[in-house]
């Protein structure tokens, strides 16, 4: 709640029990909340249930925080039930914006109105979403990636209505709660990270569709390839340090003319001085100025591990 | 040499001291091959020498092979001499078309014809490079990721009069030299993965020259969303995953129309009934047919492991 500070959240509700929904769950459960889940059915229980203790497992790899427990879980399928005690709502139900509106509209009047309530939408606008909210000023987008208990990123950013007050609260929450909230600039269709991936899913299907290319050979290239990079930085810092001493900008003067090939479907915008600019000067305030001995020693150890892990998955494969 | 068995070769020459060639005469040694790099200038040496010593650091650490030594090391900058006793060569000069073109028309004569002689170009055609060379049958594709002694995929192709046996015989070596090569269908521009790199890579492009996002939001938005998925799967096993028991085919019904949103600047191809078989049948082959529950399981692994490598990252940071 708004008047309580992110740290002190003990109660929170997550509204759907698919695998965004019930992920959650099981996230807010390792990190010691008390978790009630709405379910649109009561029948969706079972898969829920299965959903979580799989979640589990390698949340208690990953270490449970203290109080931790599958005890502090409850579930109900009567909505004002659900959301009684709770001082912060995830919602992760189905991505038809007329279910969305229909439920915000409900919740807006339900919930106290210092309630957060953060919705799990992959693209829709929180505009949109709570149209017909009474109370939309507490609403954000806060988009995770699939599964939300292994993989940290949150996208937020508020509906023309929502405060910043509630934003920042919202982001401060994530904070504590161990995720890596981001906060968009502006709403732009597909956030961040799903136009990024967007962008290459829609190459993929572009080479099957012209023969250029099988399944297969797409995602072995990605894993054998750029894909472990990825894991450990983004495409600017790749290219930061793939330009050696010279860092982005050499790559920039380097591989600019690239930008000119038909080496994707995408059309490229064009290098300008101020993009330039924006990218070198990006990179060296992301990477506080290191050198690229530092930068290519963090991706080297890391692609180690990585190297190493898919070593041995290889290697039990073959028991 | 192509009348010797790929498991026998013993002798590889390197021309070319940059990061990937120098990251390949590292790799060489680290599975206990001779190898001699030629240097377009002696003065080269240093770096080369600083960049070899520095990949065995991680080579050590993933393990090398019976035999392999930094002893097996010399250099030189007279080419006869450095490919005096080659059973294979990898070249990795800089991709200007002219110099390959007069590199390849030196070697086309220099080298026995027997011996293959493989390109790191990473993006342009063997037709086009071996266009004077005298003996361009034995001349293939062989493209590595950055850096070539961590990341395994090198993408192979042919020009158009490359035999389809040296082809081959290449894509033996490489097996045998613990890489993952990939025979592309057909020659196109920027292959298969830096296509799908490349798309990524301009749309982050247009989102900043648009003011969408800054360069350490996009970075931030790949490490800690898809990026670590794309270390273990590529897109399309992951939206296999992502569809639940449904599989890709759910996939493809349930986010088909996003195609149609403007969630990147890359226009999408039309969702034909053949796409979206050969999606689904790809998907299948390619997991052996394996169900959701080991899918999600192998993912689910792979997350945990590299959650634990960046938490351990973060702590030593902090220290």
């Amino acid at each position: 709640m708004l008047d309580q500070k992110p740290e002190s959240v003990k109660y929170i509700t997550c509204i759907g029990a698919g695998p965004i929904g019930g992920g959650w769950a099981a996230y807010y459960l390792s990190r010691g909340y008390q978790v009630t889940s709405y379910l649109h059915d009561p029948s969706e229980i079972d898969q829920l249930e299965k959903l979580i203790s799989n979640a589990w497992i390698s949340l208690e790899e990953i270490g449970l925080e203290p109080g931790a427990s599958l005890d502090n879980f409850s579930s109900t399928s009567d909505l004002s039930s659900s959301i009684e005690r709770a001082e912060f709502i995830q919602e992760s139900i189905p991505e038809v914006l007329e279910l969305k509106q229909n439920l915000y509209s409900e919740l807006g009047d339900l919930v106290d109105p210092l309630v957060v309530i953060a919705s799990s939408t992959s693209g829709m606008s929180m505009t949109d979403i709570s149209a017909r909210c009474a109370t939309p000023e507490r609403t954000v987008v806060a988009h995770p990636f699939n599964p939300p208990y292994l993989l940290p990123l949150v996208e937020m950013i508020g509906g023309e209505q929502t405060t910043a007050q509630a934003l920042e609260w919202a982001r401060q929450f994530y904070l504590v709660a161990g995720k890596s909230p981001l906060v968009m600039k502006k709403e732009i269709p597909g956030f961040i990270a799903t136009r990024l991936q967007e962008a290459i899913w829609r190459e993929a299907l572009h080479m099957v569709a012209n023969d250029e290319a099988t399944v297969e050979q797409i995602d072995q290239a990605v894993v054998n390839g750029p894909g472990p990079r990825w894991a450990l930085m983004g495409p600017c810092e790749i290219f930061h340090v793939g330009g050696g001493e010279g860092g982005m900008g050499y790559c920039l003067d380097q591989f600019g003319p690239a930008l000119k090939l038909p080496w994707t479907r995408l059309v490229a915008p064009e290098l300008t001085a101020e993009l330039r600019e924006a990218m070198v000067d990006g990179c060296v305030e992301m990477t506080d100025g290191k050198d690229f001995t530092a930068l290519s020693q963090k991706m080297n150890t890391g692609l180690v591990e990585i190297a190493k892990l898919k070593k041995q998955q290889s290697t039990e494969k073959k028991k």
